[in-house]
């Protein structure tokens, strides 16, 4: 970023910030950033993918010496995948201003507070607050981000516009029956909590099918405490993840499946405690912003595809801001989370090419709305 | 045993054995036996309640100097929950005679062998073949044992007879699909192996179900290898337990399931392993033995209850040798292998006057049966 001619800083919560600045008096700030840090045995592009193509396309306005209405600023953000703290979007939370004083108590697996971890890396917890930018300077907010999912693998296709980050329901749910010794116990007397289960994971998958276009549903975790091949499971506990883009869906969604399990559970006289575990709002990405990259895609010379993000972003905290953009990159069979996770140099060309139109566009249209006092 | 007159001996490999000799010159051996040892955090009845009961019945017929038409041998079987070494019917193998010399290199879970454990008892394990009662010397065999399951506790009745041992087949199945993102693979896109294996977990119970008659079908195992809730399984290994005491049922309902298995994950483009783990034929009880056991427990006032143990007992291995019969007593709604495992009193004084009048029913019998020159 120094290299680049930015101004360059690391703020408090460690986000590493490189600012170029418009010579607009009334300039607003364009933000382009993605994350820098990983999960534990990650691949190497989920993140700091999307921070490199941002510093190269702020490289190419510099060298262009394009005249800016907006100020830009480029950001590495420091946790947006919560390993340590086991709490998300740390270093955008900081940004957008919206940091729960609380998660500053949160501890490490060693007992660690994260506010010791910020004084101690050189930043001051008091100041955290001066790091975010206002609701009033933010013009948007555009992030690049591998897909991380096998859409446009399977279509063929190097890039796609994100228009909506999906909101989800997370919930535990423990199924109690009566547990048994699997041959004395006759098939008309067991109240097994497994087959219960079971029955509830290919309901959510069914309603998962009818309602594919809106909504994905997935047990991913399923524990039988005291399991043994002779033993009709007593207790069965898992979980459900439900995503959708639309709100109402998605709340929906979590009625309909909850009925259902209740039902289930109720014909087969089995027990069960539903536990809310986690819940976010879907965020839509600003329609003015996808219009103008679904024309750079096009001016690119693709086709336009557009994609829910299932997984989240750092563009959610920032959403509560300022207008958020985002395209996917294609990576190898959607794998990510992985060191497997890889994304060709032909797509990130392609990319390029497609940000860059978007950033030009976007110059274009800032300029052409200044006030004239400050052209 | 001693108190009560009998002849006590230790065998080899640990045996308890109480001889009460009958004066005839060509009588053959009546065995009435059940096992001391427990699993671990073992209720107290499981094994231990048939020994003492037999302890009675004996200590009865030598209270009334009844005059014996066959010896009788009293055996406290030392391992026939397999604990130490996972290999079950220790004690009865031995005086079945079909102790596999392999089994002596079992080691327990400190790799101490089997072999180094029965000579520090004081045992010799070249001389255990000798402790084997000959086929030919066999009249019976007889054991009381607690149900271990819910049927007389549910019926409300003390003692059943029991018809026949369930056989058994165990199988381990893993279901290989494909792991991915919960927020990020589209359902249409998805190989599940979690919804796979609940298709086949509904099916399983689905067919017990149907068949509910002739056999019991438990799927008690279930395990996703690095489950998280927002990740789409891509593996499960799950367990698959039958039992019948029909083996052609038994047979037919193997082929079945298994057929199922593979239509479920073909359809589902799942990769499936089948990995049978262990099988056991059923043991049918002796016709002769279970007609006078009826007859006792009409006598004793009782409903005949007739009932397939669908849990392994000693009976297994002795049936190789001898006729074989069994009495289950009521056990606390069917709990067992659990400290909660409880028999009431006057459950066990219905269940020795029902063994009382088949104790006698087979002196006579046998009485008049004896060769002229022997009476």
């Amino acid at each position: 970023m120094k290299s680049a001619g930015l101004t360059v800083s690391i703020d408090n919560i460690g986000n590493i910030r490189g600012r170029l600045t418009s010579p607009h008096a009334t300039a607003k700030t364009f933000v382009m950033a993605s994350h820098i840090d990983t999960i534990i045995n990650a691949g190497k592009f989920d993140g700091p993918l999307g921070v490199l193509m941002a510093l190269d396309l702020v490289e190419q306005l510099i060298g262009a010496k394009t005249e800016l209405p907006f100020h830009i600023e480029l950001i590495g953000f420091c946790d947006e995948e919560g390993c340590r703290f086991h709490t998300t979007y740390l270093g955008s939370k900081v940004v957008a201003g919206s940091l729960e004083s609380a998660i500053l108590n949160a501890k490490d697996d060693g007992g660690v507070l994260l506010k010791e971890v910020i004084e101690q890396n050189g930043g001051s917890v008091n100041e955290l607050s001066k790091d975010a930018i206002a609701k009033q300077d933010w013009l948007g907010y555009f992030e690049i981000h591998i897909e991380q999912g096998p859409v446009l693998y399977e279509k063929n296709i190097p890039v796609a516009v994100v228009t909506a980050i999906a909101g989800q329901r997370r919930v535990e749910i423990k199924f109690t029956g009566e547990a048994g010794h699997a041959g004395t116990v006759p098939m008309y007397m067991r109240k097994d909590a497994l087959t219960c289960a079971a029955e509830f994971i290919t309901a959510v998958e069914e309603f998962g099918n009818a309602n594919r276009n809106d909504l994905v549903a997935t047990v991913g975790k399923l524990h039988i405490p005291y399991a043994a091949s002779n033993v009709i499971p007593g207790e069965v506990i898992c979980s459900l993840d439900l995503r959708s883009a639309d709100e109402n869906k998605l709340s929906a969604a979590y009625d309909v499946i909850g009925e259902k399990a209740e039902s289930i559970c109720s014909h087969r006289n089995i027990g069960m405690v539903w536990t809310p575990v986690q819940q976010s709002k879907p965020v839509a990405c600003d329609k003015e912003l996808i219009k103008l990259l679904q024309g750079s895609i096009v001016d690119a010379g693709f086709e336009i595809v557009e994609l829910v993000s299932g997984a989240g972003h750092d563009a959610v905290p920032v959403s509560d801001v300022s207008p958020v953009a985002m395209l996917f990159v294609r990576c190898f069979k959607g794998i990510s989370h992985n060191p497997l996770e890889n994304v060709e140099l032909k797509d990130i060309a392609a990319t390029i090419k497609v940000s860059d139109n978007f950033i030009q566009q976007l110059i274009k249209k800032q300029t052409t709305t200044l006030p004239d006092k400050a052209k």
